[in-house]
């Protein structure tokens, strides 16, 4: 059978390498996608999703995160939760209950402290300062306040033809107390189903839940197109009608997975992912861009790997 | 041009009678929808909706709605907002900004406190004294507190084929702090697109939202399905996904129409809905039922309404 994992951003790299290890011993597509989400929530470098992610206007880190068992559809998925290691963990736990499977902010937090979830302040030094600097330039420069936003999300096949899809993200930079993006919504952020494949999407949330992407995407598979026409389609088409009706759209981004481990990937802005294969199960980062109404992508060159890890731990001035 | 609206629950009438009389009068679907569904909130019997609701585990009255422009498909949503008239006009007010347009919580409450909403301690009298009655049923029968989450849904079409869509709800009884149900969900609770049509959705949310229902109904009617014919297959394509993948299925209901003002129902359960369509301008209550693959409707009897109206305002006891 064939197995495999893909991620939304370069961020997701470590967390596909310990996942595409745990897929090959014979793990859960469950295991493996909470395990991957996990390293990147924990890493403190990436500033978009849990440790080091990014503040609300408040100056608090609140994340959203979920979790959905392919087989049998069951989701799980917090919003606004603050303070607490691993949202994704939270996330999946929720998936084992029938009711109350959605919690935010408060809710969110008393779940997990009962559930026995590790506390961490989530804030670190560095987002402090991208923080401090961002409100400097809003006030100096007039410049909307918001920018970013950089969901990490996975869909996962594991040996038994068993998937699952998470999502984890501190979401749009400065954003509004209570704000709840697409990332924790079924079938705007994510959508899985082990019968045909699997979605999750990044980019304006806002806009995202317009167009239901990621739910539409797998539908698109299910009538038959590869994973690469179904990305593309869903991708361009949302776009079009958000230009049509609105006059503009955000930036969005979609990657998914058959139950087969045929994978695609949709964008309208440049965009960088990483995907395992059971064909030579190393991960690989590549880089997508827009053109036309395809999406072309390529492997990320070892240059661009390197200026990446440099930006993202360079000195913040 | 024709118009109309459709709405779930017999709870939903005195608010149809006064949005038929709006869109007679070439009032907007947004205006209609949002006038339609504050009736509802504002009236005190009604004790899943708005004032009157039914409060969570904790004792307090947390409401979820949204509101969807059908000609530009912005969306506002909030959820487990405590303390506010009328949810469905912040959630109105929210959908005409760009970002941040679903708030939870806190942040929901200082969104609606800075751009002046009505504060109001949504508890009755009424609404204690049954959750003081559940409380004493759980402890002395062990019986399994989630019982009722009717929510108020309707789609609306004008005089200029604009269409919108909108919830309201006090979700799942006795829900956990923060819990958040299909209704704000894009997708899942609500999707209207003014070129193809709209649907709404009822139930238990975290059934509901594993299939994005509302988002489904709506695409089979772009697909040439009416609306009668999408929204039962949806809701019984559905049903038998979960009965299969979960071995069990919640309660699930559905109303569309489309742009042209034809409607459909589709529902697993006894279910109430109101429509008033151009042909005659006078709304009716329905009482559907399942059928195989097929849902029955018909008017509902003078009796039972007049029962409905006892049952809903007898003593607590």
């Amino acid at each position: 059978m064939s197995f495999g994992i893909i991620a939304t951003w370069r961020m997701a790299l470590e967390g596909v390498e310990k996942a595409a290890k745990m897929l090959k011993d014979g793990s859960s597509a469950g295991d493996a996608l909470e395990n991957a989400i996990m390293a990147v929530e924990d890493y403190p470098f990436y500033k978009s999703v849990g440790y080091g992610g990014l503040p609300n206007e408040n100056g608090e880190v609140e994340l959203d995160a979920a979790f959905m068992d392919g087989d049998t559809l069951s989701i799980g998925a917090v919003g606004g939760i603050r303070d607490f290691k691993n949202p994704i963990s939270i996330a999946r736990h929720l998936s084992r209950e029938r009711f109350n499977i959605f919690l935010v902010g408060i809710g969110a937090e008393e779940y997990a402290h009962k559930n026995g979830f590790e506390r961490k302040n989530m804030l670190t030094e560095r987002a402090k300062k991208i923080w401090d600097k961002r409100i400097r330039e809003i006030r100096e420069q007039n410049l909307s306040p918001y920018d970013g936003h950089d969901t990490v999300g996975m869909v996962c096949l594991d040996k038994n033809s068993s998937m699952a899809a998470g999502t984890s993200t501190s979401g749009l930079f400065m954003k509004k107390r209570g704000r709840v993006g697409d990332s924790p919504l079924s079938g705007s952020g994510f959508y899985v189903d082990s019968q045909i494949g699997g979605a999750v999407a990044t980019g304006l949330g806002e806009d995202i839940m317009k167009g239901c992407l990621s739910y539409e995407t797998v539908k698109l598979i299910e009538r038959g197109l590869s994973p690469q026409e179904a990305a593309e389609k869903s991708v361009y088409e949302l776009t079009q009608k958000l230009l049509q009706r609105r006059g503009k759209s955000g930036e969005i981004s979609v990657v998914c997975m058959d139950n087969k481990g045929r994978w695609g990937v949709g964008t309208n802005v440049e965009f960088s992912f990483v995907v395992s294969c059971e064909d030579d199960n190393v991960p690989k980062v590549y880089l997508a861009n827009p053109h036309g109404s395809k999406t072309l992508y390529s492997q990320a060159s070892q240059q661009w790997l390197e200026e990446y890890l440099k930006r993202i731990t360079s000195p913040i001035v």
